[in-house]
């Protein structure tokens, strides 16, 4: 049946073994981990809600491909609403996890593969189509969540992947194989890697003839042999180590690093292999998608920090200054911003040959530029309406310390009906979502650098209707 | 017949009489007088473009009501179809005239109309729906174009309507007849009111008990008896009465003050009259719809001045440069985000009790909010490309001049494919679309001052809904 | 003696006879002509608050070149005081005036000859400091105007001066003689050329070997043969032509083609001819200046469009409305922000060889960076403040008109204690301080693009010391 | 002698016993704890600088006050040079630490001191001033240093002092003894009050009569029994507690709130007790002094950024990267402005009738104000450069780990002549300069609120000068 439950779903990651580095450490048990279990909590709320009435229309659909319920994130789109479903999911997810929800860049590959394997199979008669669609049918079946390995680790970024002195910082094929391919390489920002059943690896850049053994897309198990997660640092990762102070009591996101030391991947999960041309088209399609979905969870992030700004102004008494609602206004204007550019897109897309949903790019785009410089605005807005205590709020062990305990609860009370405790935790939650480097990095780099986003827009606008119409109103007739 | 061709239309402009007065001289010809004629050929465009086959689709659908093809500019949106298909049109027609066509006020009036004299019927069993209908009907088998009548004069800002010195300064009922009502008032920024055939007034503010006078909504012909249309300056008003240096050779704004100095209406055409906890609703609704239009109309202004500083780009040799293309991105971003939020904005919208749909208030407001900071900037940004001859261009008199016109001819050539003539063409156009300020003044003010936008953005968003969601992840559960 | 009067100055630019066109004809009274008066007076102001006791200190100092009080717009920086001075008085002058006094040009070149001439001098052992000081004399005694024509045409901008299909657009020597030089060519932008007695010309950009022809400085008086004025459009230049809503009563500003067609200059009044490494010099040193002198007389504009926003809150009964008092305090932080770098630019100056004083160029030009964004953001605020009749407000002719006049008077009356005549002209002004092409234009382009503004703060910035100081903390040991 | 040297600074500190928690336990040993170590070496930093001949001169100069060479952090400024190397030491400093040195705010309580005691005694014949000297003159000879103890709780922020409900969130008197007075109260944002042998008390806002027991200044001992130092958290705290990642391998910061649990001051350390109408004035002057400061530090923290940024762009092989270039020049420009503003600001400054020099407030507040925004953008913009490894590089125990390390060694190798662990630590860094809350929510808060500064540009710039020149250019004459 394609849906898991929550449970279901945590359970069927403690099947998988993965490799996996910490902190210096090798990690035994991913799914009990402290600071990896508030990833997972993340994406499980992917899961969580679907078995809630209130949000379950919004999760779950009918999938044509299995004839069964599935959950929309293992739904490449087939229809406008389909896409548009995307945004509004993501918005709600982003304001009930406070953070990413970290299974978009999944669906995003599904529904890149989606359009392009039937475009290259089309050029080419590869099978790839047909062996995509037996692996979504395995994603849907068994409401797989997967992960995105689409960013190689570059090495010198003035050289093309053939000029690296170390071929490797690619991601390559090394050997071709009867059963299959074995790659090697790395894959950076792999957010929630670790809560994903599956990686799935795109190429990260347009390829030229020559550069064959880079062009390459496959599905590969979380937990295969020579697949090694190294969990990276974040800002506040010793918070859910530590077990306090945590901010966000229920969710967190983590970002490993994935080496592929030589991994095998049979070629019933090889979706590209060798089509330079179509590199370009992979991560295009796969970015686009990805930028529309950061429209949607971003503004619904803002939403909770907009929730914690108001609250806070609540609990400080300065639920009347006129200046902070004026700050508070200008965080809602940015979600709304995010959103709308990402909703447009969604209802602006077309029809793809391959019978997927594709979204408008330029829209989309407009979206994701925004969210670069418009999420660090409203984190900067949300610090302002909260005041100084976010930079060094007294821990909650000094709360509950016998001596100092006492003495914190009487100087940091607010308004009189608010407990300090109250105070204290919503004063660490808009630590979190303001200082959560493994968050907030990823409004900027996310989807691509803010560059990619211009160069994206420039392209796919109509730069000659634009002259075209300046021309005709000057009088200027061209020869 | 619900068509009327731009022939057509100027010819029935003509048949109408209006009081006018411009720069201290009574106007007997309004259609044959330069400055004016620039306005009434943008709002031609409306009607022109309904003939060409490329844009029929767009501006003519049918109309329900009567049964015949109409133009969409006298339809009040009755789909979210019709919804999306006012900010496609206004972005075509934005980019196709690269001013303010000037029609959209009026079917924001209809559409606001369409919903509240129901609403009022509903409460009060009064008879202003059949009566607008009626009127409406008119409007479609003619097609005319109407302005809106909705800014007052105001007076002193800090004093309610009743408080003031001079009552006049808002608009209101000054004698009750068998036959209709007597009004008296002003009504400012009166954009196209003489390329209109009738005009329609609705309150501008919220109004009290004890001001029913002032809850007023009616339609009068741009004619009648009593109402004078005083046209204001704007910076370049003088370039389209002298004929020469005009800059967009076809099309331009004005925006006169009307006074009505007792002007009687009779009852059939009165859609309101004394429902003062209506005058809101009434404002706020055609202001949402104005708010959407914009998003359409300057995204297509955008378009036209993007494509004016690429083509001096081509004109001055700086095609290449890396920093002005960044420039051009950024407008091309701007002209995106106004149209994506509201297109948004439509997509959203959703049905009102008399069948007409509205859209998401939220979404589109944030076009607006964009617009009063966006366009400023993509203005500067459009100047900044091309170079400071915006400011100081010598005239196509002096490039006509005998003795002076071959060495501004020799010393003002661009590129050398580029004929100079071209080249200062260009440059008037982007000094018309910078500098005239019946155009970008309406950038900040037209459909209400930006706080408003601001008070309405958050007034219409789901306060309560953010606080719970961020408290929810700190773990405060409220008493 | 040093300084002259205001009607002085005005009498001495009457004996002038430079050859004018404007708009088609040829302008036989410069002093006289509406348009060009209200420009005339804004540098006669400069002349006039030297006659006034309370700025008199401000504007005049002692020479210790010529031993005699002068103006202080004809002494090139001797300290660190006299570089404070000159952002002083332009703060003062733009506020004064409300738009650009066209005085600071001259000086700016004044300026940089003196210290460039020098350095040439002394590698070259030319004649050039001593011919400068010569001309400076003069200047001082005369109380001369001087303006600068350093922007060349240009041509294709792609091209450089030598590879363009016509030379003469960047101007050039023709023909050298016994008796000085003939030049041929075109200067751009030439604010106040016809308010000068003298134009200086500088090279516009740097050249190479094989350009020497271009490598030019001279000085040649503004009614020289073949000197010919081009007055350029610019938005309002009607209204002060045809006398009424002029907007700002008193001052006004215009620029200017200048071409240069075979004009003869002295040996004497050439201050470079040939020098080509020193061209990029000589530019980036008057630059440098007239970047600083924005800083002045830039916040000085904000300083009184603060004032004009304040006076319409008052007139329009909006004084107490919290967010237009945080949009006047929005204007005033960007006046204090171009300030405080152009005053810093002015303590941190240096003393160059020659015994001029040379200000700080990264902090100069960080106040003109703000500039070309901060202006076009302060105009905008004003404009927000102000209301909708920026846009549109009737002419004072329809005022003063016998019937239409007690209608306007009656309905554009705002505060009670406040005559509609005087709204009405407040409106006036703010509409010619937001909307008059010929001072907005060079708040961008003014002093060389932005471009040219951004690669010179990081070209002079220490970029080494900074890379250094992070490795220093990141424990980097470079090999 | 008024000189100490870094070592004896640190063994000065080592002799207080001050009562400090810190996440929930007692801290004996402050010195060598290393969290609470990285901070006291930032503030080392500034008696090693005057060790440093290179930096000597700018450090130390001679008081007249004890006549003796002292370190300029315990010189109130005597004149307008004074107050530029206020600046000045300041930018050194922060691109010398990367961070907060956490000395000015004592020097600017002195400094406010030193103006505001003399002003109280002159109208109260009050012995404030004579012990205030004394003090400094301690102060001076033994080069200690101080923090400014301003900042209350506030409680309930809608409520004065004395409408709390618990008084003591304002720090008060509770008892006054013939050799002094008892205070309770608590005073948060302590940043470095661990690296501080004295803690000055000043009031946090504006007082009424009535609220005298809260009009209080004076100085107690860092170790003063009853006075508990409650480090708070920060985002990147447990760095250094852990001893690896830190990031800045030399220096940190950290705030405590100090709890006031009863404690005493003799009377020849009060400064102020009672004087209502001074608490504005005192907290005036300290912030406008305070705003100065960060003028300096930040601008010199941003070159440091800049500084990191430019050598990733040499790491990552995207030196030559236009687009990136321009980010790195966005960077530097803001640097320029705060320094700018706060130069200015000095240069401006004003003697005091105690002799003491004042900056000027309105040019202060202009660079407080970019600071409050454009910290956060140039932190942006170096995350954007750098790219997205801020987000989630492996620890450096991944790197010199057995198995995994030469696995991270390969793949995060960025250029070929850098090692990958340079490019780690110059991420680090990054990350630390970025994402370290300690730091980062000062840029906003540090010196009071974003509104505040705004209040004060307003209140202290000249009103009515602005609108007088405005009614003069428009024609205006008031009755």
């Amino acid at each position: 049946m394609g849906i898991k439950t929550k449970h279901e779903y945590i359970e069927s990651l403690r099947q998988l073994k993965p490799t996996v580095y910490m902190f210096g450490e090798k990690i035994e048990n991913v799914v009990d981990n402290p600071r990896l279990k508030a990833g997972i909590e993340a994406t499980a709320a992917t899961y969580e809600l679907a078995e809630i009435p209130e949000y379950r229309d919004l999760l779950v659909t009918q999938s044509s491909l299995i004839n069964e319920a599935v959950n929309r994130f293992t739904l490449p789109p087939g229809s406008i609403q389909d896409l548009v479903a995307r945004v509004k999911i993501n918005r709600t997810l982003g304001n009930w996890v406070g953070t990413c929800h970290q299974r978009c860049t999944g669906l995003d590959c599904l529904s890149a593969l989606s359009i392009v394997t039937y475009d290259i199979d089309q050029k080419y008669h590869t099978p790839y189509y047909a062996r995509f669609i037996d692996f979504l049918k395995t994603v849907q079946k068994n409401d797989l969540t997967a992960n995105a390995g689409v960013t190689d680790v570059k090495g010198d970024r003035s050289l093309s992947p053939k000029e690296q002195p170390d071929p490797d910082v690619y991601l390559h094929v090394v050997e071709k194989r009867d059963d299959g391919i074995v790659v090697r390489g790395a894959k950076a920002h792999q957010t929630g890697s670790l809560s994903s059943h599956e990686i799935i690896v795109l190429p990260t850049r347009a390829l030229r003839k020559g550069e064959e053994d880079f062009a390459l897309a496959f599905a590969v198990p979380a937990d295969a042999p020579g697949l090694i997660h190294v969990v990276g640092r974040s800002s506040l990762d010793t918070r859910e180590l530590d077990g306090w102070d945590c901010g966000n009591l229920r969710y967190s996101k983590y970002c490993p690093t994935i080496i592929f030391d030589n991994v095998f991947i049979p070629w019933q999960r090889v979706f590209m292999c060798g089509q330079v041309e179509f590199a370009q088209e992979m991560v295009a399609r796969f970015s686009a998608f990805h930028r529309q979905s950061h429209g949607g969870c971003k503004s619904g992030k803002i939403d909770c920090m907009a929730g914690a700004a108001l609250t806070m102004m609540d609990y400080n008494g300065t639920a009347k200054a006129g200046h902070l609602k004026q700050k508070v206004i200008d965080m809602i204007h940015r979600a709304e911003t995010l959103y709308g550019c990402s909703l447009a897109a969604s209802y602006e897309g077309h029809k793809e040959p391959s019978g997927t949903y594709f979204i408008d790019p330029v829209l989309a785009n407009a979206s994701k530029i925004h969210e670069g410089r418009e999420m660090a605005e409203a984190i900067r807005l949300m610090i302002d309406v909260a005041g100084g205590f976010v930079a060094d709020l007294p821990s909650e062990r000094d709360l509950h310390h016998q001596i100092i305990g006492p003495l914190i609860k009487k100087y940091l009370k607010g308004a009189s009906d608010v407990s300090t405790e109250n105070r204290m935790k919503m004063y660490r939650l808009i630590e979190k979502m303001a200082m959560e480097s493994a968050d907030t990095i990823s409004d900027i780099h996310g989807g691509g650098s803010p560059e990619a986003h211009r160069i994206t827009i420039f392209r796919e606008s109509n730069i000659d209707a634009k002259k075209k119409a300046a021309k005709r109103l000057a009088g200027i007739v061209d020869a």
